[in-house]
């Protein structure tokens, strides 16, 4: 590694994520990466200050939806970091399209550190060795990605299996999977050499927009047009609707990663968790001597291995267990754990009862 | 019976009732008999509204805490009817001297109809021709309970047993008898003969006098004293707070009723309930196909046999069972159906937690 500036590497930092999977404390009017979760600060505040060394790190990338900009910028400016800039996507086209706009607005061979605005990680200093450990190979030109040690068989995931050492740590990565069965996913971890896709990467801009234009050709150039023709706002950067209208919807997992064969995975175990529903929210605890994560003006009472957590309305839980209980003052949730991945039916109830009242549940995105 | 005015009934309707039980509806600033539980008027309107027949009826007497006087007034007027007086307790002494003071505020052989003001009855028109039944026996000087057809083995409620008929559907009471165990609540339905008691009474005003003087001395001497000197301020009558702390606490059924011997029982059938819990609300219906009764902003996805009510947020049961889960804009409750009696455990440890705060739950009286 050399020093200076020009070492430093830009966080570039992707606020989607309709967070459906959260409500009722994700919701339109406050997506997944906003909310606070840890008490700590929301995802993205942690996220942002994750990356907040100005020893090691630009300072970061924002790439959002148009109606994001004010909340991001008050939230990083509650925690003191500035954005480099805010990119705000007229329309989601994936994160193929995403990234390409952050990659267009700094120097060809700045290094790129991607990552999701709504994952967390416990293990800060893992983080940071596996960062060192991908450096080298993100000047060289690979595209890394960052492989989450599995700790059980999730069918949740996608998966990348490590192909032949590369030397730091890193493989060259053999395959990229989607979601496999519980058999599959039982057997991959036992047999180890699979991790979990958590979406970081670290590349230089130059390689991945190589690999872009290489592989999904109509994505960089709907980009590069939108980027031309892009307007600024003080620290926010509009690209033009019309050029990036062009750009295909891909992701950068099966638009580029699947397709390159300059890949390389860093392992990493750094207590990752995409907080990716109420069950998640629950294991990251911490438990009170009942099994239950509570917070909020909750009273349990006689209730065992429950989520309850309250942002408004006093919640008492009496004699339950193995419940998640979510309140805002807007919407109470009443799930049993090993049911949250199903609130989407919920909130799909809920949107064909209510048509198009302005306090309905989110409806945008995948998420 | 004769006719005219002088034979009208008085109905006086006693407000007590804190509601710990009903909690999150019911709370200190709006008592059980104020809520609205089958969307078609509170309890105490319910009430009021079943004699508001001025052809049978005189305008109803309310006996309440002094706190509850414009809730009350508020209720009446909502729906048309204009108290004879609202009676305002300083401080609850119990229902014997609750009644006296009704019963000193009307003529001496007036017949009054004592009911609470928080019970629910389905079928009117029995209640209507129990009244009927008993009018002649309270006309010659018996106190008149009305007996509720037990329908299950119920060990929540008083039971009084049935003694020799004494016509007209009516019997001398043998004996009045507190919560059984449920073996014997078992072997009384079975065995017939024993029906609830609910608390309803018909009888004249200087004959309960007469027995409350008898066998209650001291409550008599304190409420005559504390309606002597009470003040009136337009349909307001607030008894001397002096004189009336005087009165022992003691309950009609225990001070009197027990005692006396001229104490009979029109045995009635009128879908009664004191919906004493939310599994008592949840009995009441209308239940849906999977068995689940709501009411408010809900939706109930893949659940069965619960409650859920809401009287403020968005409520979502998703794939639960057998919960009852109640929300206001204050408060969410969330109890497994048949442990709904324990809503005051979950109360008690918010007040010890919560302090003197005044968004507190209800800590009065002992419903």
């Amino acid at each position: 590694m050399s020093d200076g500036a020009s070492d430093r590497i830009t966080p570039v930092i992707l606020c989607g994520g309709a967070g459906t999977r959260l409500w009722p404390l994700s919701r339109l009017d406050r997506l997944k990466p906003m909310v606070d979760l840890t008490g700590k600060g929301s995802l993205l505040q942690l996220t942002a200050r994750r990356t907040a060394d100005a020893a090691q790190f630009e300072p970061p990338l924002l790439v959002a939806g148009t109606g994001e900009a004010e909340a991001i910028e008050g939230q990083l400016q509650e925690i003191g970091v500035a954005p480099g800039c805010v990119i705000l996507e007229p329309f989601a086209r994936g994160t193929a399209a995403a990234i390409a706009l952050a990659a267009l607005s700094i120097a060809p061979q700045a290094l790129m550190l991607v990552m999701p605005s709504d994952h967390l990680i416990g293990d800060e200093a893992a983080f940071g060795a596996a960062i060192a450990a991908a450096k080298p190979l993100a000047e060289g030109g690979w595209l890394v990605t960052f492989g989450i040690a599995a700790d059980r068989p999730e069918t949740g995931y996608g998966y990348i299996k490590r192909g032949e050492a590369i030397g730091g740590g890193a493989y060259r990565v053999a395959r990229f999977t989607e979601k496999p069965d519980a058999a599959t996913a039982s057997a991959w971890l036992a047999a180890g050499g699979h991790d979990w896709n958590a979406g970081i990467f670290l590349f230089r801009a130059d390689a991945y927009l190589d690999a872009l234009t290489t592989y999904q050709p109509r994505v960089a150039e709907a980009v590069q047009a939108a980027s031309f023709a892009a307007t600024r706002e003080g620290g926010r950067a509009i690209p033009d609707a019309e050029a990036f209208a062009a750009s295909p919807a891909q992701s950068i997992d099966r638009g580029v990663m699947e397709k390159s064969d300059r890949v390389a995975v860093v392992p990493v175990a750094m207590g990752w968790s995409d907080v990716g529903s109420w069950e998640a929210v629950h294991a990251l605890g911490p438990l009170d001597g009942d099994g239950n994560a509570v917070s909020g003006d909750v009273v349990a009472v006689d209730s065992r291995n429950c989520l309850v957590r309250s942002d408004g309305p006093v919640v008492v839980a009496l004699g339950v267990e193995d419940l998640v209980i979510v309140a805002t003052e807007r919407a109470v949730l009443v799930v049993p754990r090993g049911q949250t991945q199903r609130v989407k039916e919920a909130i799909d109830a809920l949107e064909a009862r209510r048509g198009s009242e302005s306090d309905s549940p989110p409806c945008k995105g995948g998420d």
